[in-house]
This record gives structure tokens, sequence and C-alpha cells, in this order.
């Protein structure tokens, strides 16, 4: 399995903590959103006297009431559609290793989220990528470039939706052309849609389980995470009205006993969650969004498309390498003993040599550090000795 | 991937307790010991305002803080030996891709855990089942026995120990044994320990972590989920001095970004347990299993070795099919409107045909409740129709 350019970042970036340097980390997924209360009082309150193993598919009362959030965003499923899992990691790969054969292959639009990666190396799946591109925001690929990627092997098509890493949100008309394209050669049409709170300008969610016509196709993958920045518990979903995928699934979550039981109780106390709490952080994004992106398109030689979802954007730089800058970053640049962490987007590509010059920024920081990051960010790019115009 | 005995059993036992039977549950693992104070307190005690990602290997204090806890019963490693998992179960699954490639092969004396075979499955791994002997209590087969096995597929040997679902306990002779055979053939030794703590009768527990000169052999798989009866939390641990087996499964753990933060605080609050719980635990299971192993022995036809650990026995039954048996209790069979539900052993053995007139039985129940659960059991003896004495 090949290293994350992240995470060979890491150790230059602790040595310069180690050196007094304050570093932002626009590289991470980490919201610093709070858990919202009602799901830590949750944890306060746990009174049982033994933490006992739930069902392998998660407790039913959590999926029961998981049932009514999804009615309420206009997704009509049954609590035995849902299986529980540890964290969406373990949803992609209950979705791989259940729905797909060693040496199968699944065609993703690129810059995608590089985990995948590791869980297809893990199921021995093959990820076949479609390159989106900066300029249109990296909309969806046209149907006709999926249609030449298309072989025997191909099993199924992955989307993440709003995407990780691009904050691209897919309209209605383009998950209408999956759905096109999947029915006609019958493949599975994966949905990671664990961002799918995080929309903005008043852009709404579809979701490929709205689809209709595809039952057997769609594969949603889920997680509480991002939406009640609860990261740790570990909990997600896989969810389907596929039964024999449920089954084959069911068989692994089985071998692996239980998902956590303590995250469960966060995760079914956090449908509760107030509608004002997402108003206040969709509130929140927005602006670190809208900072964030006007001031990079205001840097001279640097283009970020306005993502409409999620919160993470791709950047592209007037930069010779990527995993060369960040470095740099870390390890050589300084202001006011400041200087900030990026995702090189080299990690995100599947196909090599794409993303040199674009880096991912999750915008995860509140606006006071986002400024200072941003500031940082100009100052590096004009004394960068790789830059390129 | 094989559907175990045990859960195609699940829907017979529920259709029995919906029409008002006691289902006694001498099948499973889930204590009913309750989970230490000081473990309970730390969680009705969280007090971060976000549940957060911990670091992929598990965060830093709770290692620092295994370390200790691993030096008092003689095992000694520093916190970059340790990689915390999302149960003992993931920490299988990690030794397994992180040591072997698909087609590899892993001797395991059988009985075996069951799970091991769908780890097994989903690593592309194949076990090799040496066959363990009741008459003699489920011994180590001989290392001859071994030898016959090993071919140029075999990467590595693997034992549970205290074992699940036999109960034996190794000796340190037969450890020694294991480490020359590894050390001859240069296998891995994969030992899953997580029943460490229920040694019985003044026997003492010895690790492969304790063996000499081989290091870069030896893997241990661990978990709280026994030890301190907290099975939902999910956090087990592996834990090895070969450094690249560390690297290559923190890959692996680094896709799947965090073990649960929740369970993870449980954990550590629960290293500072007082010894006088493990004294009463011990001396719970001592009595349980002692009644237990008694009264079955007493049954005509009915032959089960004591254990010596864990909290499992197999006893071999007069019966024609274990799987046929089992279903029977749950189907046919009723005294004073109770009955009970045992683990065929046919899904502990890979060898096909073994194991049909042999059951698992935990002695998870408090005594009054093995009381009942044994006279069901001795009353279906006497009545099953395909008894075979």
């Amino acid at each position: 399995m090949p290293e994350s350019p992240i995470r060979k970042l890491v150790p230059y970036a602790e040595k310069a903590k180690r050196n007094g340097k304050k570093v932002y980390h626009l590289n991470i997924g980490q919201p610093d959103i709070q858990t919202p209360d009602i799901a830590l009082k949750a944890i306060r309150n746990f009174d049982h006297k033994v933490i006992e193993y739930s069902h392998s598919a998660g407790n039913e009362s959590y999926r029961k009431k998981l049932v009514e959030y999804y009615k309420k965003i206009g997704i009509h499923i049954d609590h035995t559609n849902i299986l529980i899992t540890t964290g969406g990691s373990e949803a992609i790969t209950f979705a791989f290793i259940a729905c797909l054969n060693p040496g199968d292959e699944v065609i993703i639009p690129e810059p995608l989220y590089a985990n995948y990666i590791g869980f297809a190396v893990s199921a021995g799946i093959i990820i076949k990528p479609i390159t989106a591109h900066i300029e249109n925001g990296f909309a969806l690929p046209h149907i006709s470039e999926f249609e030449k990627l298309i072989t025997p092997k191909t099993k199924g098509i992955g989307i993440c939706n709003p995407n990780n890493p691009t904050g691209y949100l897919y309209s209605h008309d383009e998950i209408m052309k999956l759905r096109e394209i999947v029915k006609r050669h019958d493949l599975y049409l994966f949905s990671d849609e664990v961002y799918r709170e995080f929309c903005y300008d008043g852009n709404s969610h579809f979701s490929v389980m709205q689809l209709e016509g595809i039952d057997n196709n769609a594969i949603m993958i889920d997680s509480v995470s991002k939406r009640y920045s609860e990261c740790g518990v570990r909990i997600g979903a896989l969810i389907t009205k596929n039964k024999d995928v449920l089954k084959t699934a069911l068989k692994f979550a089985q071998a692996r006993l239980s998902p956590p039981s303590l995250g469960q109780v966060v995760g079914e106390a956090s449908l509760d969650t107030p509608l004002s709490y997402f108003e206040g952080v969709n509130k929140e994004y927005t602006e670190r969004r809208n900072y964030m992106v006007d001031v990079l398109n205001k840097m001279e030689g640097v283009f970020c498309p306005r993502p409409k979802g999620a919160f993470y954007g791709i950047a592209r730089l007037p930069i010779d390498d990527a995993d060369k800058f960040a470095q740099w970053l870390l390890e050589e640049f300084s202001y006011d003993n400041q200087t900030v962490m990026v995702a090189p987007a080299t990690g995100f590509y599947s196909t090599p040599g794409l993303g040199k010059n674009e880096v991912r920024i999750a915008y995860v920081l509140k606006i006071e550090d986002l400024k200072n990051a941003m500031e940082c960010l100009e100052k590096a790019l004009k004394v960068y000795p790789g830059r390129t115009i």
C-alpha cells in the first residue's frame, strides 16, 4: 500500500512544532465544530452496568430512529436496509467486499478520497480513475468518458457527494445520468454521502437512494462523524435495498461482532440535534468558505473553484510540485514564526503525475486562524523557489 | 463466506422466545460480569467538547499506560510496539494483512475460534487446521504433526491462549515448542491472548511476547473486551516487536482513520481496575466451571474436560448431530417451559465432519441460571431422538 503524501509530511509538521513554529492545519478533516450538547449529554448519562456488544448490524432502536431521519430528507427505507458500521470506513470496506470480487473494477472520479485506494487494496479491488477537472469545478465527467472505461471487469461506479476532496456537489441531473449508466450496464452505484448536511448557497443534496428503478444497484455509505462533529465515535452505516448485499455484508459484520456500543448511544442521541445547530454550522462554513475562496482567487496565479458542499476545496497554485511545496512550507518557510500545512493533491489522484500543482485546503479553522493561514500562504507563494509564474 | 452454525440457530432462538419459552444462552461469549466502576465512571466524566479522531495507532497516553500493564505481567515492550485496534477482531485482520499475502497458509489448532475463518476469507488467507483432541483436553498437537503440514506456502502458526472454544491453557513447555518450530521455519507466531486474565487453579499464562529470540516472529492479539467485561467498547491491540509489520499495519490503520475514541477512554481508565475485581471474577468463574464440568461428567455418555482458562468448555455428547440437536433444543424441546442454546462444535472445526458430537458451552451465566440450564440439558439428552447410546 502506497504511503499518502499527507502522512509523509507529518514528521516535518511535528519537527516544525518542536522548533516552536505555529502550524495552521489546512490539511485535515477534523472539524473544530462542537459536538451537539445532546450527544455529549447522552454519553455522560450512560447508565448500563455492562458495556455489552450490540447486534452485529447495530442496535435496532438506533436503526429505527435513523429511518425517521432519512424519511425527513426524502430517503424512504426501513431499518432492515441499514447495517451500522464502525465509521464510514468500514461501510466502504463492507460495500466493496460484499458487492465485488478480487480483480473487479470500480470507476471513481478523481481527485478522490485517498483512503478509497487503501480499502480497495485490502479488498483486492481495482479503482479506475476518471479525471474531473478544476476548470469546471470538478463537475461529473461526461457519460461518454465513463462508457470508454467500462470493461467486462467493471462492476461499479463510485462517487463521494458532496465531494471530498473537491467540495463539488453533484446536481440532480448528474445523479440521473449516473442512474442511466449503472442501469444500462447493471453496475453498482456506490455513493459516499457523509457530507450531506454541508451544502451551501441554498443547494440541496440528491441521494442515490432517491433514484427509482435501481434498488439493487444503489449502495449508500453514511457516517455521523462530520454531520455531528463526532469523528471519534466511529459510527457509520451501509444502506441499500439490495437484500443479497446486506446479507453478505452482515456475515462480515458478524465476524467482527459489533460496531462500537458507546458510539451508537451518541449517534442515536444525535438524531435529536436541533435544526438550529445545523443552521449555525452551515453559516459558519459558508463564511469560512467565502473568505478562503475570495482570498485565494485574489492571489496571483492561484485558482480555487467555489465549493458547493463539504468543507474542502482544491486550489491550483503557481508551483512546480505540491509535495515539495508542502514540505518546504513546514521545513523552511516561516512568517512571523508561523506556517501552514496543506494536503498535496497528488495523493487524491490515482493517475500518476496529476495534481502536481494543486493542494486540498480544508476550511476547518475559525475565521481568525484562517486569516493568518491565508496570509502565510500568500507570503509563502511569493518566495517559494519552485514558483512557476 | 460460510454461515456459522450458531448464527443459523438465532431465528429458532428468537421464535422460542416469542413463544414464551425461557432460553438459557450457553452459546455466547458475552459475560454477565459487571464492567469495573472505574471504567464506567470515566465515560460518565467525559468532558471534551468535541469527540475527535484519535491517533490512528491509538492515543499515546493509553499506549504508554498499557506498557506498564504489560510490564507487570512480564511482557517488556514500549508504546511503539502497540497499535490500538477496533477490538481484537481488527487486530487479527491487521495481523493477517500486514504479515501475509493472499494464498499464504496459517496452521491453527482446531477446534478454533470460528471468526478466524471469516477474517482469513477477507484477507485471502488459507487456514490449515491441525486437529486437537478432546481426550487429552485439546492439548497442543505434537510438533511432528505441525511439521507434516508445513509447505512453502506456510507463513505462520496461530493459537488462541487460553483457548476459545476449548478453554485449554497452553503450558510454558508447549509455547517453547512453538517457539522452536517458528524459529526453524521462520514463521509468524500469531497468539490471541484476550483471555489472559482467565486462568484457574493457580495456573499462570505464558505469552509469546515473553519468548526470546523470535522478536520478529511473535505477533500478539489483545483486547479489553473480556478482561474488563466491556465487549462493546471495541478496543483491542496488535502488539509486536517487528517494526515492519507494525509499519504496514499502521497504513491500514490510517486508512480507517482511528479506533473508537470513547472506547479508548474506557480502556485507559480500566487499567486502574483494582486487583480485587479480578480475584472476584476468577472466583466466580472457577465456581461456575467446577459446577458445570462436574454436572456434565455425571451425565450418562457425556465427557467434558476441565478447562484451565477462558470461560468455555467443549463437551462431547451422546448425540448424532450437534447442529440438529441444537436446533431441536430450541424448536421442539421444553422442560418447565425452558430450554438451552448451545454452540454446535461443527462451526469450530475447519475439517469437515468433525465436531458432530460436540458442543461449546460458555459458562457466562450465574450459578442459579447455570443450574437450570444444566438440568434442561440433562433432561433433553434423555429424550433427544438422535441419542446414540
